[in-house]
């Protein structure tokens, strides 16, 4: 597509202008009036909702309850786990003035909703019948971001957080691990991208956490983006909020804690994980519009095209199809194609008055060399459902083989920093966070985690060759 | 029921006890840490997500597009409309400080999103082909409140708030009067609530609005809930914030502007407007729990009963009823039998030993005295079915014929004082403010809506005898 006023600086010659003109122009955000905030248009919050609805219904299969708490918290709460406010504290907004006065106690927007859900699991929860209590909500957060970027790093941006409360550390251990495979298997199966679960070293570790695991999704540059993180707390947050309960033999315990949260950071993935040059390429699972319809022909065979356009709308929603008719008199057949592959529709139907006589179709999709196909306008529910599936796969497939393709396992210093030039090194470290530190200054790449399903090795660290810790890899990268 | 720890006081002692004491003990909400803030628990929470997704689905239907906007908004942004800010300048939280820095411009917690959205309408519309311009959102708000009470007034509460820009007023109030018609709708088939659909006199119109309609629903102590409103905005946003067209003819002029809410208020509503001394009574298409199941047994007999009552959920849960079994070993079924009739579930079925030899269980309604009926266990699901339906029914015709018997029309003073003492007033009214001020003063009644069907009459004003206004009765009450 030639770069006219719709089009976007190609992703191969620059990236990040890629990224951030297509979000603007495929119509999936704004930038909102306050600094980092974000308007998240119609295109964009549809894709939300359906990543969200997939979401919530796992949540609630794995027992979950949905519930609300307040988004303004008071300063004591966030002071009362030391690691936790010392981690939050440079991204806090706070509330100092309200109904016309200036607040006795200053109010947080709340950056997580850990303290003051545990504030209220200390009320709940009295004995060992109450636990599991498995909590979840949907909300609004608010970090202060310096650098803001839509979708990724945003002032206030959408999510989940579920938060748990265990009788002991296996049980909450299970927990945490459990919802690391639901957002993996959310990653995949919607939103098409392979993500590598794994935990995270020490010096990544959420304030407040003993532990915590990640799921990390390789962009279209090789960069890493970590989309979903789930957290054992061990007793940290029951100790500073009192969340005890009486165990079976009449002693009181201190519960085990877990939070997770996947937000909508998941849509900048989903975007840099499977766009091109031309745009947008979406999962069908998760595309607003799944198939765009657009009438070709003018004058007298308008009519016959429009009916027959309107019975197929008609027939591709009782078949629970997204369709679009893109019927707009004011803008050429050309013109709305560019437009809906810079918005990454999967399929394309045209059908004009040659068609009709046909009794057919013209389909294109939105990735592949096979051009246009000729289907059967009776057929096409079926044949559009199937299209739709098999491109569902085709881009979960090339997402794998992409990530795989510029995974590299690296045994020497020389073949780690060539490949987090272009993708991610598979490597032993020694597990020292200065060491870390060290390879992050030089190459810009971090450990994005150790994989869950990694083989056991040991052996010496990639950078500093003293003796591997973990017992098995660990995967750097450049990340988001 | 006796009054014990459980019980509430009864709602004919004392409404705003058995109010208060109610939402507590039921477990739907608990007061949050900041004042006037609230926890919204799982129970009540359920209730919301019932509501929320019959009514997101009426507002998709008739055309609305969900999105997300900022929840902190610049506080110029609000002074632009002089009404707007004048009426909720008591009411705001302020950010005045983020990333550990003073703002340059403190940042206004929205109490609404008038002023934002209707920033970035002026940003997307340019020609008449761009309108009308549906939008929705699903959001959190803050209004400071000096005396919060738990989902009718507290300081953040969750909505939905539509804003829609249309080319002339026409079609504006044709949207304004469409989603009030889809609340009166999601009020009475979903909360079995018969609220009155009306315009909002002079004194009680939103801050910025041309005109204000509302639904008002009557409570079981008599007084008025004001359930949800829609706005005529006429052009003053669009004024403000420059939302202007293209016309065909080639000429610039202000879009007409709507916005409509309706809040988590709603689920107050249904708690006053259908419980009683015992409890909450939920209409089945918003109760969480429409079935409770309760095992009867031990010993021997005890995991035949849990086999059949395993089998029974099952088939409610593939039959799309929501049934919950209370198989609690530590507490008795007396216990559970007061527990969710004070938790309002509509059915209760009993299952023990001897029912079983008979394929039976016994139902219990939550009202009325049909006392306990045997159902067949095959059946159960038929059964469960029909008994929720009646139940639904039941509670609307119930309401209807509650609210309609503490209605009165009122054509002198002392018809219009005695009305008011027990529920609302229909009366004629000279439309004067400082009249309407006189009868909030003497009797605490507001003009609560002028009904949108009420018939056309004309006379004198019901309290100070000047000519009528309007063209049609006016309903007054007391309210919350």
């Amino acid at each position: 597509m030639a770069r006219d006023e719709r089009g976007v600086t190609p992703q191969s010659e620059d990236f990040s202008s890629w990224y951030n003109e297509l979000v603007t122009k495929a119509q999936l955000a704004d930038r909102g009036p306050a600094k980092g905030t974000m308007v998240i248009r119609p295109y964009g919050y549809r894709m939300w909702e359906l990543l969200q609805a997939a979401l919530d219904q796992r949540i609630k299969d794995t027992g979950h309850d949905n519930a609300y708490f307040p988004l303004l918290i008071p300063e004591s709460y966030l002071k009362r786990e030391a690691e936790h406010v010392e981690g939050f504290s440079p991204e806090l907004a706070v509330v100092t003035h309200a109904g016309g006065k200036e607040l006795e106690e200053p109010l947080i927007v709340r950056p997580t909703s850990e303290t003051v859900i545990g504030e209220m699991m200390a009320k709940w929860i009295s004995s060992y019948r109450d636990l599991p209590l498995l909590l979840n909500q949907w909300a609004n957060v608010v970090r202060w971001e310096l650098r803001p970027r839509l979708f990724l790093r945003t002032t206030e941006f959408l999510w989940q957080e579920g938060h748990t409360a265990h009788a002991d550390e296996a049980d909450a251990m299970h927990e945490t691990l459990q919802m690391l495979d639901v957002y993996a298997e959310i990653a995949r199966d919607w939103a098409a991208i392979p993500v590598v679960p794994g935990e995270k070293t020490a010096g990544e570790r959420f304030a407040g956490a003993v532990r915590t695991f990640t799921i990390e999704g390789m962009m279209r540059d090789g960069k890493a983006l970590q989309s979903g993180t789930s957290h054992y707390m061990g007793t940290n947050f029951a100790r500073a909020f009192g969340i005890q309960y009486l165990d079976a033999g009449g002693r009181q315990e201190l519960c085990h804690t877990t939070s997770w949260g996947l937000s909508t950071r998941m849509i900048g993935g989903v975007i840099m994980a499977h766009g091109d040059d031309k745009g947008l390429v979406l999962p069908p699972r998760l595309a607003p519009y799944q198939v765009v319809i657009v009438p070709i022909g003018r004058g007298d065979a308008a009519e016959a095209v429009a009916a027959a356009v309107r019975d197929l709308a008609g027939r591709f929603k009782a078949a629970g199809i997204r369709a679009h008719v893109d019927d707009r008199p004011q803008v050429s057949p050309g013109y709305k194609f560019n437009e809906w592959e810079l918005r990454g529709v999967p399929i394309r139907l045209e059908i004009g008055p040659r068609d009709l006589t046909n009794g057919t179709a013209l389909l294109a999709r939105r990735l592949g060399d096979a051009g246009k196909t000729a289907i059967s306008l009776e057929g096409a529910p079926e044949t559009v459902n199937r299209e739709l599936a098999d491109f569902q796969a085709f881009l979960l497939r090339r997402a794998t083989e992409f990530r795989d393709s510029r995974t590299a396992g690296a045994d020497s210093w020389p073949e780690f920093t060539a490949a987090v030039e272009v993708g991610w090194a598979s490597a032993l470290h020694c597990g020292q966070p200065a060491c870390e530190d060290e390879i992050k200054a030089e190459t810009a790449a971090t450990a994005r985690c150790i994989p869950n399903d990694g083989p056991a090795e040991r052996g010496t660290c990639v950078r500093c060759n003293a003796p591997s810790a973990y017992g098995k890899r660990v995967l750097f990268g450049r990340s988001y």
